[in-house]
């Protein structure tokens, strides 16, 4: 399908970007005919000398040679990542050339342990706000969190268009209802092989495999040449639906000439291969025999529609009906057979609230929580809270996801809490009960071997991921000075002549907490952090405004911090040693409140840490009445 | 070395245990006499009718038949853990028999995510502190932290003899002196095949194979039977020093007929056999190799005395001096060094201070940190404040360990920062840098094969472990009836006739934090959790204390909230939203403080949720004047 009403941009005016170039206005069209013609007579590129006033590190250049004829001198792509690298998460991506500019994914990040009462991370907008006349669109790699969950925080403060699969549609419609931001949305379906303008840029959607159905790759045809963003990806030989990553396109752009190639690295420190989900339905289909006369549950990420697929199909064939339960399991589900994602034959799907209607050994029930996550139907389940399932020892129970770093303790005690009730629980790695949606070495080889990139940048990873990328990237013969590890916030500007950071832009992580978008910040968290600690205490003091008298006080009130029935003594002598403060201040004829605080501040402090080594966050409040 | 100042008790009178029974006075050396020469004649062991009066399920007996002739029926032993089942850490186990009672081990746990401000856990000493009189002393199996490191928090309360191998003492001096306790303190060094009497039981040390030197087994010869305690073990063909774990007289022992056996569960999960100690050095081998021309840096357990000797073993080879770094890696390695644990080569060892005066090329640094520990020399390294060692593309970096479950992201941490500094990184399992301590199931299967027990509990792990290594015990011909998956707190009760659960004691988890044990509980806990996720918002109201008059305020001061510049507007609000609140209260006659306050919090509450989607803490403080 492609754009139904796509938007055009009108031809615009020459730029003067960063006020370091200016660049002719030129035909992207013919560009990319020039481009084309040119890398389909000569295998071998060619470059300009390099412009002397362009300001950037020349990279090496191997195997290229002037031409006899005058050729037009490409203008560079800036690349300019705003999420994803260095980190996992909120993966956002923003190509400019020529003045023109549009976003790849614009993804959230769940919050580090450290992020205290924080909901979740977005990427910081500044930089797209301040272009925002610049911006001809955002195109969407799939409909994971990470590429779709930041778009109602962005169109809450810009309008643009939105270009994704109908799957990845599906889902950021979800979002922007809950939002309501549906109705005033600009959103286009676009399906594997389609183009769509961005001004001089034409982006085209080539299909991927990855743990989610309708995952694509983008390839930018732009007047500074091809590049190819992978998108999370896998190979999948033996996908559940929608075919193998479109390897003949890619080899078909390698031919043309890339540029250069920015590839997931989520996988990049694994050797080998990522197996075939497949592979996981052959193991359910063991698993179903072994839970034979039982009810089987399983836990999964609701995106993974193919896994929910595959689990429809087992119980099939094992004449099992299948319930959904979870919130977003419910939600996903019901879009994917919606839109044709998911094949239930008549009648398999029943609803959570009748399965007791049926003999338990004939139920599978498709859960979330498979992270462990605490208010998740899977950790209700465990803990005896879920309204609608009992699980006892005549379940089988199946997680069919490893823990992302960070969630095994809770996992485990899911797992605990669920064999505690008798039921049996296969997990982790005990069977092949899951499989990465991320390419492993080989797979990188190969997409690396069939784009013949000129330049390299890894994305999608933290530091660990892009370096192991690039090094294998190095040991596919990609000349070392044409491997950029980059970050957020970097301008990377790509042209003939080489591949360096030009600049930076603001960027950085904006935290969500209830409604309030970026009003957590530093201290906020080292507020929370030291409440965390040791709690606090409270020491109010009223005095007489004009003398200083104390009227009341000082008290003393503390949370987090002891229980104060067992540390009596500790809270008398508290107010004692506050008193002793004061009493010195006045004598002293202190009258200044500040000072008087600080006082109180650092010698209760001090007397705190004496008595219990600990050092809770003092707060003194001085009323003058 | 047989312990040298053995503290010998009297025979004791019959006690009444629970008021349920009463026991001849037993003669325990007579009685542990008939058992040999029984069970040397009889394989099968016999057993009484149970007594009526026991108020017991007895287990299926199989194989057993009445002797024709009266033999005395043998008194039950009790085993009762007070931590270490459904759990890491603090494990503690106490046995008693006839009135006498001992401990194994007294360990720490450190605390959950959620335990916020907790430095360490101890288990509840109560019911040990209860029966102190009865209590003959503390053996230990070896010398980790979740073994001995909360023997100074026992020691404050009671006074007992400790029996721990060499290298145990060794650390539990450095910990009593770190508290001060350890010119009272009553330490006994035993060594493997010794027996100590602890009342009616003779306790005796075997040797295994663990991640520590002197780990040891214990088998408690008591009137009941033989109950063997494997403590942490593996199976280690080719260890470093000391020699495999003690096979023969585990065989032997099984000849005897062991009643019961207590095995490590850590690794019940896992299939095969942990790999020994050694191949870490063959690793380390080819990694030296590569390191060439770079200093090499190793991050270890600093008690894993093994893996230092291999590291110092190699370094010669390699001609490499080598530095230690991190405070607990100065202590074990000056502790094992003088207890002759590690064997040195003269002037191998050098002084962090001075490995300026080598090449760096000729270093190697043995470094704690690799749980990626905040404060840890690691971590330190990673983040350029390490005072000694300053990390560059130079260094060739070895995390030898996996990262405890929890920790996965303190360890990515300093790998990224180390790789951003330009070293190069070896971790997790990208070499084989890492082994286990703990025994997989086929090692497991050998002990179990190996004694032969009548009764089997899975000790040290959390239910999943417990369970897998329950399963691998049934799976092993014990019976499934004569399998205790147990929890702390519990009296196992174990006789010829069964095993079963026949009481329960105090336990649970003591928190330390700071100088304060047991000072920080769930209300404590709750309200930090509240302060971290939301902060709090302090309500500041004087008041006439007659007339209820408002003398001043209600001024407002909030923490970890929202930064106040942020939200100028909702504060001015909320300050005017209390004022109303105040208002309706006067107006309606209410003079109760309380009452007032509940007003407050409430109204403040619903107002700020409503604004912002978050719950902080509210606390309205109302002074008198």
């Amino acid at each position: 399908m492609a754009p139904s009403e796509q938007k055009q941009t009108k031809k615009r005016s020459p730029r003067v970007p960063n006020g370091k170039r200016t660049y002719k206005p030129l035909n992207p069209e013919a560009l990319l005919a020039d481009l084309q013609r040119e890398q389909a007579g000569e295998p071998q590129r060619k470059t300009q000398t390099a412009n002397k006033k362009q300001n950037r590190p020349s990279a090496p250049r191997k195997n290229t040679r002037r031409t006899p004829q005058r050729q037009a001198k490409k203008p560079p792509i800036n690349i300019i990542p705003l999420g994803g690298l260095n980190e996992i998460g909120k993966n956002m991506t923003l190509y400019e050339c020529c003045g023109d500019m549009f976003i790849i994914d614009c993804g959230l990040a769940f919050p580090d342990a450290d992020m205290l009462g924080v909901d979740l991370v977005i990427p910081d907008f500044s930089y797209v706000e301040q272009n925002i006349d610049k911006i001809r669109g955002i195109v969407i790699t799939h409909g994971h969190e990470d590429h779709i969950g930041a778009i109602p925080y962005l169109l809450k403060r810009v309008s643009l268009p939105i270009y994704a699969s109908p799957l990845a549609i599906g889902l950021i419609k979800g979002k922007l209802k809950e939002h309501g931001l549906l109705n005033q949305a600009k959103l286009f379906v676009v399906n594997p092989r389609d183009t769509i303008q961005m001004g001089c840029m034409k982006v085209e959607f080539i299909h991927m495999n990855h743990s989610i159905p309708d995952a694509m790759g983008i390839v930018v045809h732009s007047p500074a040449g091809i590049v190819v963003h992978t998108g999370d990806f896998k190979i999948d030989y033996t996908p559940i639906e929608g075919g193998v990553t479109d390897l003949a396109r890619l080899a078909e752009l390698g031919e043309k000439g890339v540029l250069c190639l920015l590839s997931d690295s989520t996988n990049a420190e694994r050797p080998g291969s990522t197996p075939s989900e497949r592979k996981v339905g052959r193991s359910f289909e063991g698993l179903f025999t072994n839970a034979e006369g039982r009810r089987i549950i399983i836990a999964s990420f609701s995106s993974n529609i193919h896994r929910i697929q595959q689990i429809i199909t087992v119980a099939e064939k094992f004449g099992r009906k299948v319930a959904v339960s979870g919130r977003s399991m419910e939600n996903v589900v019901s879009v994917a057979v919606e839109l044709g994602y998911l094949s239930v034959p008549e009648g398999l799907l029943v609803d959570i609230d009748t399965i007791s209607r049926y003999p338990q050994e004939k139920v599978v029930v498709i859960t979330t929580g498979s992270q462990g996550e605490p208010m998740s139907a899977l950790s209700r389940m465990a803990t005896g809270d879920h309204r609608k399932v009992n699980v006892t020892a005549q379940d089988f129970i199946i997680i069919s996801a490893t823990p992302i770093p960070g969630n095994e303790k809770h996992v485990t005690r899911v797992v605990n809490d669920l064999l505690k009730l008798g039921a049996e629980v296969v997990y982790e790695a005990m069977y092949e009960v899951h499989v990465s949606g991320h390419a492993c070495q080989d797979e990188l080889a190969l997409v690396m071997t069939m784009t013949r990139p000129k330049f390299f940048m890894p994305i999608h990873g933290e530091f660990k991921h892009l370096k192991a990328s690039a090094k294998l990237a190095k040991t596919m013969g990609i000349e070392p000075s044409h491997v950029m590890i980059s970050d957020i916030g970097q301008v990377i500007t790509v042209s003939e002549d080489g591949i360096s950071q030009t600049g930076t832009v603001p960027s950085g992580r904006v935290l969500v907490d209830g409604l309030g978008v970026g009003d957590v910040g530093a201290i906020v968290l080292r507020d929370r952090q030291h409440l965390a600690k040791d709690g606090l205490i409270i020491v109010v003091i009223t005095m007489e405004s004009l003398t200083g008298t104390l009227l009341a006080g000082p008290d003393i009130v503390s949370r987090g911090f002891v229980y104060v029935r067992e540390a009596e003594e500790l809270m008398t002598e508290a107010k004692q040693v506050v008193k002793n403060i004061l009493d010195q201040c006045l004598d002293s004829g202190i009258r200044d409140w500040s000072t008087i605080k600080m006082n109180v501040r650092d010698g209760l402090s001090n007397y705190i840490y004496k008595k219990t080594k600990r050092g809770p966050m003092i707060l003194p409040i001085i009323t003058e009445v």
